[in-house]
């Protein structure tokens, strides 16, 4: 068969990206990659998650291995709800939805909610995963306008009532390491109630903090509007796949029917595991031990830009997480420099991918966990 | 926010099912399930699975637990590879694609190729995930008629030209156990040339022959337009949620950048554990155990039935699998007679679900495999 014929208008439209192919040569190990979004592997809980996996196998491992709710373990979605819960906004754990990572859940919110040229608002620039998840449901972007301290509430006005959903990343975003503030945090919520928007708050890295602490989030503010996506990737590990989502209700309920259509449910094992390594206050050790580590890195990184980039390049401090944002001069192109870069075993991500609208070429992400300093330098 | 407006035209369109709510009473450890479509536990290598992530843990945990290609591990690809391979119709690991349970094959299909609309053909009846995974991407379907010798190839004609794909399940059917004569995957294969058509061929239960063999795929036949589904779940277990799609090359490379977007990768940890299980050949000792329980199960099954159903009602007699398919007298509906037997403490899933159009109220699916023989009896 022809498949371009076949493909639907929604595949026809993933581009292929020239940056991927570039950067499928970052794999090689004499490759000094600043440009994978990847955490870092010492920080994995190894031996815990073995004796979690014994404890689970050996005392339920029939149940750990078969079939289960679409819902999650429910254990795992009363610690969520728990640990998320704040005086002002509780969690119910029937508000919590278990899923495969939490790119599941922008497909997920992204099948329940986009129509075909509805209106997504994103911050400038934003998560190009979820750019990815969200085109595939063909949604048009407005690119809100952001600075170092993140999306500017102030910008927005009433020719955005109506759009589907903000999508926002207040903590450490990737690809910028930039923190919401705090005050721009309570004016979103007011925003958000103002024009009647749904917000998606996006948290992978909140618990990144390198002073160990976080503004309040949006879904503290606004609880009855926003749909919180948490994550165990950066604070378990990625390769098991486990996120969640938090969302009002009325929403949580279609977000089960769309999951269950869509992979019937997230590994009961992983669910089972992840919980027994966390269920006793591992959490409380290990998040520090990372927030040191990346803290050390980020300096690192920044010490060795200090010391070697010509004047003209600016970049950001970040306060948590595992990215920086860097500029080049006016006009200079961070592709073409990427191309320079590989030829001498350096590479990174140009900004470009990351820009719904208007990309600036001069953009580049620079991911500094999993470089040892003397390498970085 | 008003969720009803905020839901998109899709999400919108999924039915909350009646009977969902009926068979939620069947978790009841006092009810007589054959709703559920649960592999029998006892049949799960759970002693295989603790040893397969010791080893993999203490060999080489960080990597199993660290973010991985969206392909899939390429030993595991290659494993699979090799074992679907025919003289006619070899397959190339990178004609492999690992989703997260093959469920996930199902919503990743209809991404790339749905367009709302679209013609999509199935079987009379058809597995109820399929239906659910593909109408989020608003096909229209055509129901192909069917017999106990499954779908008949004889009555597609012209009309059927441009449909998108057509889906089935040749080896002992979701819901009705039914098995596609090996003429008719023939006249399939030839009227699938003859029409352009591509097909979708799921094949959970192929292992599951209670005699060991069954007859060739549709993709050893038709390879250049076939996507061929597998899953570990009925042959290692359905909560690790590991499964995978063969398609031809152009429709691979869009597969995975649609995965991509919608999960990243499956699972690491799962992938490699479950090619620890499996790479020495442990299958081969363990399918025809699971086999001969099935076997008997189904025997126990045909022999109540036999003895208690009163004159009128008929079933059918799988020659492997899970299920098999049973009809009331004519005008009697199975949907009434479920409410009637929960009362009764037993529960199965009446027929009308699984069809795509024209439903027969009378037929009702019976899984087998996880109630004892005394209490079938």
């Amino acid at each position: 068969p022809n498949f371009e014929t076949l493909f639907s208008g929604r595949a026809r439209a993933i581009q292929s990206s020239a940056i991927r192919e570039i950067l499928k040569v970052t794999e090689r190990p004499d490759i000094i990659s600043f440009a994978g979004g990847l955490p870092a592997p010492e920080t994995f809980p190894v031996k815990e998650t073995l004796a979690a996996m014994e404890r689970v196998l050996t005392g339920c491992g029939r149940e750990a291995l078969q079939y289960s709710t679409t819902e999650g373990f429910a254990p795992l979605r009363e610690w969520i709800a728990a640990r998320n819960s704040t005086p002002e906004a509780p969690v119910h754990p029937d508000q919590v939805l278990m899923v495969s990572g939490s790119q599941q859940g922008l497909d997920l919110l992204a099948k329940v909610l986009i129509d075909p040229g509805d209106t997504v608002l994103v911050e400038t620039p934003t998560y190009l995963g979820a750019l990815q998840a969200f085109s595939l449901f063909e949604p048009k972007y407005v690119s809100i306008p952001s600075d170092g301290d993140g999306l500017m509430p102030e910008t927005m006005n009433g020719s955005l009532r109506g759009a589907k959903f903000l999508y926002c990343l207040p903590n450490f975003q990737n690809p910028t390491g930039r923190l919401l503030a705090e005050e721009r945090r309570y004016r979103l919520a007011e925003k958000a109630r103002e024009l009647d928007l749904l917000i998606l708050e996006d948290d992978p890295y909140g618990e990144l903090s390198y002073a160990g602490d976080t503004p309040r989030t949006i879904r503290s503010l606004a609880p009855e509007r926003t749909v919180y996506m948490g994550s165990f990737s950066k604070i378990l590990a990625p390769g098991i796949r486990l996120g969640y989502v938090i969302a009002p209700t009325a929403l949580r309920a279609k977000l089960v029917q769309a999951k269950q259509a869509t992979d019937l449910h997230t590994s009961t094992l992983a669910q089972m595991a992840a919980y027994e390594v966390v269920k006793d206050g591992f959490l409380n050790g290990h998040i520090p031990t990372i927030r040191k580590l990346y803290s050390d890195q980020c300096q690192a990184m920044l010490g060795a830009l200090s010391r070697h980039m010509p004047e003209g390049v600016r970049w950001n401090s970040p306060k948590g997480g595992m990215f920086l944002w860097a500029e080049l001069p006016k006009g200079m192109d961070a592709g073409a420099l990427l191309a320079k870069a590989v030829e001498n075993n350096v590479a990174f991500v140009p900004g470009m991918p990351f820009f719904a609208a208007n990309p600036s070429i001069e953009a580049l992400r620079l991911a500094f966990v999993t470089v040892p300093p003397p390498r970085i330098e």
